[in-house]
């Protein structure tokens, strides 16, 4: 660890999309990215072009002189990778949602977890302002520096234990992955029927912003809130070709029909 | 019809969310709002209030005079009203994307659908610019002067028939109801771990505006998509408790594994 007591220099473990998004904002905000190690060479190649360092084909050469490591993989390689690096000094941080921080116990003096909550695509710009980072350190000065280093890339940054971060991350699923799923549903029938999508844009939308201001339980509408039998069923038969979106709206339409009138 | 050959009065039937925003917005833009009815007299009063019409206590005394008499009602209620209006020279149309234009079919000459693709919360505002609006006309006559009042409201007005319109509201109904049935699900839980549900705020966001650049398919992320079964099976296991949720979480991800791996 340097003498001043910040996080100054940071090597990145990975090459996906978790690892571009911080690699890219963390170097554009003053953090220095000294180098850059992934199985997958192409990627590690592109990521350290972009923040400029180095890049490690071997994951037994990463440097023991950087401030923090931060481990943006897979969540079922994380334990693997951590077997194969060699003890540092410096912090070692993964940034997934439902690992502990205790993946790195006894291998490591200064640990923690580095988790932005968002989703991340390559060639989709972010507003890192605004995502949360939760933060939980091995020790306080460890999650002293690591909410440092967040504060200078979001305004959003909280302490989280490993139990709450894994209930943060099941729901961040839930609000994403499978609403990204009922989307891709729409889409899907839209396009069969020659009808524009981007239509639903606006209404996606409104349906994401609107939950800021109205809790989601008053905040539910539509047919199966009402109870109006005769619209599920139609809604029902237009879905016979298509039954495994047939299966996601019969199952969520009773939800909240039970939800409400249970 | 009045001469000018524009829709210039109008008679609402309704007094809920859909009802109450488009007279709102209607009556800002120079149409005149004469009547209001609706079984729910408060309701009916507070929105003739607020576009400075009367409100009309029995359905038959409904005037003769408007050039269009706007149908906003649960899906379910409209046939029955139907039956129970007397017949008028101006353009008879409802607001619902599930039903047909054909309920009037017999019974008025010139009629059709004035469907605004949003969801509506009382108190909350929407900015109907950008709402898609819907039409379908029981003539050419008809459909081009919806059209015309329709673009007084909104920059986003499209025809479609009635077939488009159903599947339309099927996919609305999917990305709205069941995507805050999700927010719903993680904010009871949230609430329960006593874990800020604002934190997932911007990811919600994001997820809902990421598909105006990337088609959803392209979109998804998270654990099915990379099928991490470990931390799959570690997600049902925090949600043993909560056996609805399951549920929903059992068959998406099982859906989102089928979709890019099947």
């Amino acid at each position: 660890m340097n003498t001043t007591n910040q996080i100054l220099t940071v090597s990145i473990i990975g090459s996906g999309n978790v690892a571009t998004a911080l690699g890219e904002v963390i170097s554009s905000n003053g953090i220095r990215v000294l180098e850059v190690f992934s199985p997958n060479i192409d990627n590690s190649k592109l990521l350290a072009e972009k923040v400029g360092c180095n890049y490690v084909e071997n994951i037994e050469k990463l440097n023991t002189i950087s401030d923090l490591y931060i481990i943006a993989i897979p969540d079922n390689e994380i334990s693997n990778v951590i077997t194969k690096l060699k003890s540092k000094e410096g912090i070692m941080v993964h940034t997934s949602g439902s690992q502990p921080s205790d993946v790195f116990e006894g291998k490591f003096h200064h640990y923690g977890v580095f988790y932005p909550l968002q989703t991340f695509t390559k060639g989709k710009q972010v507003d890192f302002q605004e995502v949360p980072i939760c933060i939980e350190g091995s020790n306080d000065i460890t999650s002293e520096l690591l909410v440092q280093l967040a504060k200078k890339i979001s305004n959003n940054v909280v302490l989280l234990n490993s139990e709450k971060r894994q209930y943060l991350h099941l729901t961040a699923v839930t609000v994403n992955n499978f609403s990204n799923l009922l989307y891709n549903l729409a889409h899907d029938v839209l396009n069969e029927k020659d009808i524009d999508f981007s239509l639903l844009h606006p209404l996606i939308k409104e349906t994401a912003v609107k939950i800021r201001d109205v809790n989601p339980y008053q905040a539910q509408t539509g047919p199966a809130l009402r109870k109006e039998i005769s619209t599920i069923n139609k809604h029902l038969e237009l879905l016979d070709k298509y039954s495994e979106y047939k299966e996601i709206y019969n199952l969520l339409t009773r939800q909240i029909i039970n939800k409400h009138h249970g």
